[in-house]
């Protein structure tokens, strides 16, 4: 059996890992366009703040490893081009610059996503930077190595945004952030946002909020970030406004995409043409709590995916029923969390929201090292049913969100999270957990 | 409406408040035999290894606010000492030693659990503590002010007993601990109790399993702590050996008690006799795996049993599902949690379980900070229900335990649990989430 993954990052590996270990005999070729295979993404601003670390340390297992220890045909620099349904093939670019044909009788695409890089002026003057790929981090510690950078400006106030505002302010560079929308974090309830607002502030970081940007210069040595009468210098500018899934190949070829251009896919990870799957950032899923298609680049659902078209492949039929769009960031003295549905994103698919929004303490009455801790939680009037949970504090949130996420899972309702069996010590927090008294308080709307 | 409660803790009080809220004509009387009332227990360890924090921090609500804000005739000082079903009333002797009688419309007895002194010579010795009220913890402050303790010996090893080896090692005092048992922590997985061990042995902690105490003798100024060969000196000697339900009264009236003597309810919390309601320490459970009834003192379980009976007493009805019973301390540097069923728990309960041990990190890969996290989880054969998990690290273990808790009580398989979105972020775990890594070892068992 010839299977065929294009990407070698957590859905290409895992799957290409996968199969091999199902079927040791299986003929598994990877092509990848870079020569950085397998590395934490996610990583990449906690490194860049850290001078005294390696971006190797990101590098989960070396593309040597893969090839000798696992005997996967790792062919790294190949950029694939072209995808032949008819004939099974895929021609992909070599470093030698001639194009290879290589066949297949599965095939999977695990192209990742892109960083967005904005239709303005000056986006490729030196000094400007993306941020998305390892050679991405490589680029932005080599200036910061280079150069004496003081001021940086970051356009866009999404999860890689905000991490590297703190990844800046570790290398004590001040940092400008400008947002084209009028709030900040906009999918968060604005008790919350403003409270992550003030701590962001609070580190010396100045928020412009409401600013599109419209161009970057260059005057003299300094860069310039125009929006209107907005004028923001800096050594550094980090543009992080979002990714946009690599499909052009795929959509190409005729296979089906979905509104942000991913690629659609069955639960098994089946594409709309036979023998060929998708996983990771280029590919959508279900969600759990509306059951309709939605499209959030998630690492562990990336890694999910390539095990599930490794089975698949080999013929273990494995469907795997969704994400809730749970994510958790680190700001800061901060952590951030989500997990299922916002009210605006409720009331657009069809239920009809009501939240509750409370504050609390993170640990006991009367324990040292107790600090605030914001939940916000939103429910289905008409079921009862529970829709999602968002939360912010200094300690205790993290891991916190997992047990809101289990339930969105499990359909349960509010009532029956509120039931929850949850575990209780006063370093760890109140008797009641905050997510359980957000849950009553919701209850008393519903 | 006559409501009377015999009990002023978690359970007693919060059904009281709930019951003036939510019928603020009736007529609310609570016995207490102590002078206090509302104050966290589960806080009383890290209240005494801090000489600089005051007892008075652990009370939630002071008894005069009950009486004056609440309109709460809270009686402290009255011991019940007989109900009489038939007539509706109950007997205590107030604090001038006469009797007085308290009719009642609905009774709730929240007489909570005491420790368990053993009946060995000298438990009454000065210097011998049990830890399980307010009271104890001022005796045990006082003592620890008054005198030069330098060496503690504490008999048992449960939550109660190594939080007090962490509060007496906080205050600098050299402790040794004693237990009957041949194995620490029994309910524990040994992969997992053994690295709970190595680090408490590492905190200067003496750790003597398998020596049931026979006496506790006082020769000159010290104590001796005895078992066989083995004699322990000691200034101090803290009684740890859990709890039992103060039932006394509740089963000389005739209502029906389980196997430790706790008063058995159902969902709606009535015990057997009409108009009787229990709740707290004193009172069972349903478990939420086996369905059936269990005993396990929790403090959260209290507050919401408080609650439900305050409900059901003023007509809405209100049926609790029952625990997970997951639970959570802190030893030193690390994070001990559990929930659900172990697999010989699991085994008694009809189930055929199998268990999987994993060590992960509690960080990304490359991320600084990481620690080992350990987790055990249980799977029942037959249905690839989950069954359990248990867990033991230096950090993300508290909240972690939430999310198996929230699938316990939805009945999730461990296949489901491993399909769970789970937060992800480098600063706070691995891609996969250590449970979610359990639960996916587990299933090539299963």
């Amino acid at each position: 059996m010839k299977f065929l993954v294009i990407g070698a990052d957590a859905a290409g590996m895992s799957a290409a890992s996968r199969v091999k270990r199902n079927l040791p005999d299986a003929d598994v070729t990877v092509l990848e366009k870079t020569e950085d295979v397998s590395y934490s993404a996610c990583g990449l601003p906690y490194n860049i703040g850290d001078p005294g670390r390696d971006l190797s340390d990101l590098v989960v297992r070396k593309a040597e490893v893969f090839r000798s220890k696992q005997g996967i045909n790792l062919l790294t620099g190949h950029t694939a081009t072209r995808l032949d349904l008819s004939a099974q093939t895929v021609t992909a670019t070599a470093p030698d610059g001639n194009d290879a044909l290589f066949g297949y009788d599965k095939l999977l695409i695990a192209t990742g996503a892109s960083a967005v890089i904005p239709g303005i002026p000056g986006t490729d003057l030196p000094g400007v930077f993306a941020l998305k790929t390892l050679g991405d981090g490589r680029s932005i510690k080599t200036f910061l190595e280079r150069n004496s950078v003081r001021k940086a400006v970051i356009i866009g106030m999404g999860y890689i945004g905000l991490e590297m505002c703190e990844a800046l302010r570790e290398r004590n560079i001040d940092v400008s952030m400008m947002e084209m929308s009028e709030t900040f974090i906009p999918w968060m309830n604005p008790a919350l946002s403003d409270y992550v607002k003030e701590e962001t502030e609070a580190q010396g970081v100045r928020l412009h909020v409401g600013y599109p940007a419209e161009k970057i210069e260059r005057t003299g040595g300094a860069l310039s970030v125009i929006s209107g009468d907005l004028a923001l210098e800096a050594d550094m500018v980090i543009l992080a406004l979002g990714v946009t899934p690599n499909t052009g190949f795929a959509s190409e070829a005729g296979l089906e995409t979905g509104p942000s251009r991913e690629i659609v896919v069955t639960r098994n990870l089946e594409t709309s043409s036979a023998d060929i799957y998708a996983a990771g950032d280029c590919a959508d899923a279900y969600h759990v709590v509306t059951g309709s298609k939605i499209w959030i680049p998630l690492a562990l659902r990336a890694n999910r995916a390539g095990w599930a078209v490794a089975d698949n492949v080999c013929g273990i039929r494995t469907e795997l029923p969704g994400v809730a769009g749970t994510a958790v960031f680190k700001l800061f003295h901060l952590q951030v969390a989500r997990t299922g549905l916002n009210p605006a994103e409720a009331e657009k698919s069809g239920f009809d929201p009501v939240e509750a929004v409370v504050k609390t303490r993170s640990r006991a009455h009367g324990h040292p090292g107790s600090n605030d801790i914001h939940v916000q939680i939103t429910g289905d009037r008409k079921t009862g049913k529970l829709l999602g949970f968002q939360m912010v504090g200094h300690d205790g949130v993290a891991h916190r969100i997992n047990a809101p996420a289990v339930a969105l899972h499990a359909g349960m309702t509010v009532e029956e999270y509120a039931q929850s069996d949850l575990a209780y010590a006063p370093p760890f927090g109140p008797v009641w957990d905050p997510t359980l008294t957000a849950a009553i308080q919701l209850m008393k709307k519903l």
